[in-house]
């Protein structure tokens, strides 16, 4: 017999269709949320719609925000250096370590052909725009270690000939505190032929 | 900087505040949240409030049900067993493999005096007078191996003294496909006091 109540099993499967929460967990916390009092259930539910309708993308750099500019691209305008990020929550690590004090650009995905994802689904124009309009004097591209991330630099290059602008890619190598035995080949690689003299 | 919109860390926490789901999952989830179209969010935050609004207790097993009286109660109405889970969704186990076919009752925890949880805390009073009003001839407890639940399965017991009806608990043991190496102290002892003739 099935014990579930329909908006049980609807708000079970709510859960389980976001990223990296299964059935069983999905479950888990669907009996939960319904174990809290009325007015938890609301809250959150009026969380999600709050951010849902306030949130929206900085219309100079596409990170998030719930102002008209984003509060990076307000207090930093007339920065001249611009860290290019994949997506929105790249931007955390730069802020926590303050290794950064220039401006973002969120790409909003790297170039993907097998899953359909061109140059035209980035924001690729906007940031070449942006680079020239601003006269930035230094991108910085911080976008994964992927193929795909790999072939995106080369199309922002090719895309900034002719422009003077310094291009760099953060460096790649052995992070803090890993066990040299358990590093894997492509970083070793990296690291090794990245080496610089002491 | 903090770069985070406060609606947005509003919903970060909210997702954290859920059992199991730390900072940095709520942040993934959150973030994942806002990448989605507008109405699947609604959606979301609908499910959450239908959810909160139509489930509640069955008034006759305190299981989570939308309708006056939960389908177990209502379809199996007469049944002469009656099987006594802590929580809701310890009903789920024994509806999947079909082996109980009569009562579920949910407790709705287990004595526990160090989280104040004492006997007036749990529906034990509804428990019994409902085995005396229905006649059940069976009390099956399914109660979990923890000192607490075996000092209500006590608790139970001892409610129960003068009233006609068997008490049972679920057998103790190896479970299926266990490796024995890896048998903790506590059940293998369990085993081994419960064993059967061949």
């Amino acid at each position: 017999m099935n014990v579930e109540p329909q908006s049980l099993e609807n708000l079970i499967s709510e859960f389980a269709s976001l990223p990296g929460i299964g059935l069983k967990t999905a479950r888990r916390l669907a009996y939960h949320m319904l174990s809290r009092k009325k007015g938890d259930v609301e809250r959150f539910a009026d969380s999600l719609m709050q951010a849902a309708e306030k949130v929206h993308p900085c219309p100079r750099c596409h990170a998030f925000t719930d102002e008209d500019i984003c509060p990076t691209c307000r207090a930093r305008e007339g920065a001249k250096s611009i860290c290019v990020v994949e997506k929105n929550s790249d931007i955390l690590p730069f802020e926590r370590s303050s290794v950064h004090k220039g401006l973002y650009f969120v790409l909003g995905g790297v170039i993907s052909p097998l899953d359909g994802i061109g140059p035209e689904a980035l924001h690729l124009p906007q940031l070449v725009e942006r680079i020239k309009a601003e006269n930035i004097e230094e991108l910085v591209l911080a976008l994964g270690s992927s193929p795909e991330a790999d072939s995106t630099a080369l199309m922002i290059d090719r895309m900034l000939a002719g422009v003077n602008v310094k291009r760099t890619r953060l460096a790649r190598g052995i992070p803090m505190g890993s066990d040299l035995e358990f590093i894997d080949e492509v970083t070793m690689l990296r690291a090794f032929e990245g080496r610089v003299s002491l």
